[in-house]
């Protein structure tokens, strides 16, 4: 994409979650300018989604374009997802909308170029250019995100790394334990059955049963990591167990990519100081490259060492990356 | 690097290894012209081996560059390394050359630019442009070198991927079985403890002390081979591990990766029909990439699916390889 210099643009980013869908103009400073959400209205089918989208992009299009050049629409979902033709596969929170030609179909009602991306990359790309891999001064990590599920993404020199069918970075699908729990993709022991606010919140629940935590009703990773904070051993314990999942997963990437960057997202990253003492003992265990090279202190990031670190931004990095892909495509 | 249509170019690869030196030129067809081999004078130094290396680069130049025009020379030795600075770290096959700058020696010696690759990366390259690659037309593969180690290599669209660091694709160290063999390396339970010619013999050996296979001497991955070729159970269930531990490894880059192509290289490669039955398994077990991108025999290469072949090359692709490196930098 190529604008000429001076010249003031604006991105459509969507993120299309399975609760919520929001839609938001940034320019190209990644300045947010205006945003609409709703609720993703699973249940009324992908037409009805597809036309919430689409009202919704046509409004902030209309809305800026008097005062600056549209450059184009990002769609973040969830994966797994074929590319680059944005057929969605079977996106385990939107039932009902496997096979979705997703791109195809909002470039005929938008009569214009939508590029579509999975999620977690959406996020990554985010952290790269605007969050943790700009403060860091590189173009290319790979970032983990802690949410209902474990998402990845890696990047390359500023571009999001694909593999021949659009499925790299499924990390969170990485056999960690490798007899460990059964995992909702078939496997067993993947790293999101240890390292979710999905897999926290179970493990919590079996304190619930049996220990103190008797009582205490929704059991999230939240609540856990408020009770770890407080001094509770078992929550403790449970982030640890995070932790030590995560470097394991973590020990993985770090021999097979050798990147300078990895960020941990999500909303789980909130409690980084419960998990990551256990995840950078669990990474130098296996990992000798992380060892060769590692900041000396490896929670105090240092620059040309292997750094692990928490994301820099929100929960709206998937939004913000999306609305990135117009110009990284 | 670029030259002229129709002119004829050779250049030069180099594969150090700890025990044998070879040198030899290649033509821009990866045709090979002429060779010279001699022993790795380890224990002479790095001064004498510098020296043979060059007497033999300016040697191999001369007969050629009447004809030709010499585009440069590569280099692939063990790893691990540190690139594009091309000094050697801490390789296990050559005492006593820690720390030394081949490149840098090398170029002041030869008045020329030298390039400098990881002997696996440099193997990659080759059956990527002249092996497994050309034949399944990708340029994009992760290949797996059983031999003394497990050493790896990941191309990207024709280029060897190096990291941040250059260390990209050490697959031999991601963790296989966490509580499992301590490694070389520090670890415990990495790929090349279960997948290695080493690791084979050392099976093997275990085998020879309490069962039939006593007074069978010496036992290497090739003489257990034979017994398994021959019907030997036990020789069969070692190879049978080595599948699932190669597996379990292919399990993680596949996830990470998704690369339409793996190749499994060095000499355990030749034992392919005894282990690569419990390799596509594990696979299967531990990957739900590879479970959706699989070939519908994984056992019969299928375009456009996630497929793992043996190398088509030989035990000279690392020399091919160096050679290519000029033409690939």
């Amino acid at each position: 994409m190529y604008t000429m210099a001076g010249m003031n643009t604006f991105s459509i980013g969507v993120d299309l979650g399975g609760t919520s869908l929001r839609v938001a103009a940034f320019t190209q400073d990644w300045e947010r300018l205006s945003a609409i959400s709703m609720p993703t209205r699973v249940d009324a089918g992908p037409e009805a989604v597809l036309q919430d989208m689409v009202s919704a992009i046509r409004q902030l299009v209309a809305e800026h374009q008097s005062g600056r050049e549209w450059v184009g629409t990002g769609v973040g979902c969830p994966g797994p997802l074929e590319l680059p033709s944005g057929r969605l596969l079977t996106p385990p929170n939107l039932p009902g909308f496997e096979g979705l030609e997703l791109k195809t179909e909002l470039e005929r009602r938008l009569g214009s170029p939508v590029l579509v991306e999975c999620d977690a990359n959406a996020a990554a790309l985010a952290e790269c250019h605007a969050g943790a891999g700009k403060a860091f001064g590189t173009q290319s990590l790979c970032m983990l995100t802690l949410g209902t599920g474990v998402g990845s993404g890696i990047i390359l020199d500023g571009h999001v790394w694909h593999g021949f069918a659009g499925m790299a970075g499924e990390a969170g699908h990485v056999p960690v334990y490798l007899d460990g729990l059964p995992c909702g993709c078939g496997s067993r022991g993947c790293l999101e059955q240890y390292a979710s606010a999905t897999a926290i919140a179970r493990a919590g629940r079996s304190l619930a049963v049996a220990g103190p935590h008797h009582g205490q009703d929704p059991v999230t990773a939240r609540s856990l990591a408020e009770s770890a904070w407080a001094g509770d051993a078992e929550s403790e314990e449970i982030y640890r167990k995070v932790g030590q999942a995560l470097g394991i997963g973590l020990a993985s990437l770090v021999s097979t990519l050798n990147l300078p960057l990895y960020v941990v997202g999500g909303g789980v990253a909130a409690a980084w100081d419960l998990f990551s003492p256990a995840m950078f003992a669990a990474m130098e265990a296996h990992s000798y490259i992380y060892r060769l090279t590692k900041p000396a202190d490896p929670s105090i990031p240092e620059k040309g060492r292997t750094t692990v670190v928490p994301a820099r931004l929100g929960p709206d990095s998937g939004l913000l990356g999306a609305a990135m892909l117009p110009f990284f495509a």
